[in-house]
């Protein structure tokens, strides 16, 4: 089978992120990973040897002997790579395979609010693709698409099947994982007992932009944000894995309650439609337990796929109000990146 | 110093809020422990023989050897009673020493709402003591003061410095702590690593409903709720002490950043200016670090007493955003109902 | 596939412990589950009507419209039942069972620690079996076998490879999971942020005398124990899954610690000789990083069945120490009594 | 009252445990801080300025202001300094300021098994300070006195009682919380819902090392160890403040478990018979309750300086088993230099 299987690459395998790929693309039916890429202090050593593996269960033995590779579009690097690099070098790393003409599928933050990027989330603006294109006009060869923030992707999936009714504003408070933070990250003796009511890097900034941007409309050459006001608090609380958030939202019409609930449940796109191997069978799960979604309980749903919905009552203040919650490094991180490269795939992009 | 003490009462002095009001109470300048009251499974028994004492620390020795009376108005019973009774027997107890002349200063949720029942806090709403002369309709010989929700009181208090700008819209949601479910309370099989989106009990309606009637106006026998709209988010998270309120909330005026926090650094009520005993020197510290207030290293300032607000900023949504906390068991149950029987004091209504 | 499948009962099958049973029992390849018992309360309604599923991930579809029976000997229960029952009706429960000639395969302390009936731990000690036949003395038709508590399993394990250089002392400290306490089990108010130095219902007792039972040699119609003396603190700390047991030894023999690496690396029993469908691939996992295992990083793997040990180094008050793991509610509860049916099926018992 | 009162300086004021002398010397009467030093990053800083403030509670006013110094034996600084240097820069900076005159009373590892340097914990051996002398050897003007690892110091008190009966062999497993590792100390990832069995920085042979010398006699020259022999198990939980030491131990002679309680409950030192400022009334407080010391209910009380013992019990396999706890950072670390600090004083050796 291996023979094949297209070939990947993972920039920035050694860290948190780059792990998360590794453990998810184990077994992938389409994909191979035959390039690893890090830091100049990494390359040339054994996976094993570079890496201290931080995830749960062992490394997986497929790659803990291959040669660690510099972060650069080398002869032997395959064209389609996962960039799972830092941000403060994420800039250049993917530019510079773009640029060799490499299919750069991203994790980070650096190109998402690039006019011409797609911020993909397949089941909701999986017709951004047609970005890519544009992105010849920077002389590139390859290109550059990218997932969202871990809260934005629950959140704007939760939100999709609402888009018909006209969203208007929308208020989330999400209460976010330590996983999220990576590695050594959040200190235990900050969150233990504890919730920080603050996450760093621009976390709010980004949950309001890019929902906007995941939202939006394809014109010719940009993604026009969906006209709606977002406004995002976002909190640490000493959960593993899983961001939820509590989530009001105004529409311009109004639907029943059982109209949404029927939106939502019947929502599905493309990775459903073309069963790809890393959907979910269902877009968004609705959970009626009035307790649920739980971050511990329910993350790891569909290999931590899925999305959780909850709750979904009226807003005394705006119209209704409801949680959701998905796998913050999964769905909101390395399985989102895969999900977006077999979107391309069957796209015929890749 | 004992014998020109206030004696009072404890009703449901075995229960996790009875010890509270008992380790609350040690040292006060004022008031003195002379009655614990508790069902007739513990009366008769000795304190240490009827309690589980769950809390921090030992049981106090003035207690431990009191004997435990059944929750009656007995005739040794002093005229101050603090009830930290469940609320499925509440109903009873307090009107039986209401009616009976004693002053009930409850914890309890049964009388909140009642219209000639003031829900008070202190630094807020002291003219609301008004309202209990009109118990007297009821037969009653004595009366019943209450105070509110654990979420309402610290929501309430950060509000407060913003009622003169006219608050039109308000969106709350809760991260609390399982202290605030009593013992057992919260299976550690639910909330470890996890964090559950609903409180039992009515939560988010109470914090909706008690919030408005907090900052309300007086009529002349009733009060005239704040005019404006309120939803709560409420969820349970694995901290100790103290709930976290992230508040969004829409204006009809328009004042800069700096006129709000003159508005909260500035704020102050009678407990404040006549310096009753349980009072916070400040009725509202604004924290200025960006990752502040938290739970576990805010929570037990001023013996529990404090409120806390930070990271007051633009709301894209509402007009501000903001931060609030307070010691749930202490400012947010037990403490608060000592301030207020203080207020009662200095008012010269006890 | 479903008619060639053994058909199996779970009493006891709407607690925690029984809904542990169901999971471990989804698509296993020989055992199917076709009775549901419980109590007078449950008996009669749908399974999911009867039943908080407290485990994470949704209730298994293939039970959820089952209809739950009394936890009796009735004509549809099937010959081979698990017991999932509490302590304090399972000792009539089983009986029942047993002398109606059912095959009980107990989780259950009850018979434990009676001469005539084996305590298994399939890769220590499957001749233990030859005990079911005395059974009959009792005037059963059937038999109880059972497997140990959930501290005593990894402990066994870990020793078992030490039992030929000859084991005289051990010392165990276990720091235990919430999981083990069952449902609602620990408050969160003891646990969060604590430990607690006591684990009640015997439970020290319990892996003292249990260990030197599994580790005991077989004789005409007792199991002899092993002649060794065994000390254990319990200790309940904040981990969802998976006893951790700090552990100290002394033996007759001297080996050098390469010997006993040998013997720890290579030890095997039926379950891995014969591939029983729940046996981990190895018996033991000996870990040589110097921080493992931890529970929450290792206790899932091979489906919860896997037993780890790490950091043997030499002992300054006794000869050696070391760390041991397993699942609890998995390898130490309705893991090990699938395994030990999975063993008696391959004896041909069954 | 300042007046009157001792200078004394912090040494690595900026740190953790640095943080943890100035909020255990807040009010205390006999001592007050002058000095403050620290790394030549912050020397010439305000110490608001050069401190991330990580306690609880804010920063005390009375040294948010103070200049930070040098760590170095400058002519403004107090003749008693109290040492919180990281271990790494400890050797250097005690030396120079020995060497200089000064009295430094340390709370680094660095000379702890010196031959020349007691190891103090007032209540075990304050005959130790005889060894000071001895360091004039060294050349000297000054001296060093340390206090022991923070597992050591419960270790050893709990122990004291049993010394009259001749301790033989003592087996420790310790939970310790994760204040102990400092800031940022223990990844949140690596210790939420987990246990670690590992402690870093040869954590099992000081408990093992420390413990004897503690536990040793005066001669002459140096203090010759007890004749026992000490194993350590070190493991990291998910608790804050609060090492617990489960304990079994062998004795020479055979006391009854009446003798060793009465023993325990009426040990008492100096610190208890001078009412040294910061000891606890009673050396060791033994709690009858089946499931106590716990770490988070307990290890505050008496400022943290208290030392709890629990469940003394026969040991199968050793004589005795018993739990005992102290608070790591305050009689674990600073207050336990403070309290050696006010020996020296009542002793006038400052």
């Amino acid at each position: 089978m291996s023979q094949q299987r297209i070939p990947v690459g993972i920039l920035g395998a050694t860290g948190m992120v780059g792990q998360s790929f590794i453990n998810f693309l184990q077994g992938h039916p389409w994909f191979e990973i035959t390039f690893l890429g890090a830091s100049d202090r990494s390359a040339g050593k054994l996976y094993h040897e570079a890496t201290q593996w931080r995830l749960d269960g062992p490394m997986p033995a497929s790659v803990a002997n291959m040669r660690v590779e510099e972060c650069k579009p080398l002869p032997g690097a395959p064209r389609l790579v996962f960039s799972a690099t830092d941000s403060y070098v994420a800039t250049e790393i993917e530019r510079a395979f773009a640029e060799a003409g490499h299919c750069v599928v991203s994790n980070s933050r650096n190109y998402r609010m690039e006019s011409d990027v797609p911020l993909l989330v397949p089941e909701i603006n999986p017709d951004h693709l047609k970005l890519l294109p544009l992105q010849a006009k920077r002389g590139w060869k390859g290109f550059i698409a990218t997932n969202p923030n871990c809260v934005a992707i629950p959140l704007a999936l939760a939100l999709a099947p609402f888009k018909p009714f006209g969203i208007k504003r929308i208020l989330s408070t999400s209460m976010q994982a330590v996983s999220g933070a990576g590695y050594p990250g959040v200190p235990s003796m900050d969150i233990l007992g504890n919730v920080i009511p603050y996450i760093g890097g621009g976390e709010e900034d980004k949950v309001e932009r890019e929902t906007l941007k995941i939202l939006g409309d394809l014109k010719v050459d940009h993604v026009q944000d969906l006209d709606a006001k977002v406004s995002a608090h976002c909190n640490r609380v000493p959960s593993i894995d899983g961001h939820l958030v509590a989530v009001s939202l105004e529409l311009t019409q109004k639907p029943t309650r059982d109209e949404l609930l029927q939106a939502i449940k019947s929502y599905a796109g493309i990775p459903q439609l073309k069963k790809l191997p890393s959907a979910p069978p269902q877009a968004i799960y609705y959970m009626d337990q009035e307790d649920r979604p739980q971050p511990r309980r329910d993350a790891s749903r569909d290999r931590g796929m899925a999305v959780f919905m909850g709750r979904l009552r009226e807003c005394p203040v705006l119209d209704w109000k409801f949680i959701c919650m998905a796998h913050n490094t999964v769905r909101g991180a390395a399985g989102a990146a895969v999900l977006n490269a077999e979107l391309m795939h069957v796209e015929g992009i890749l």
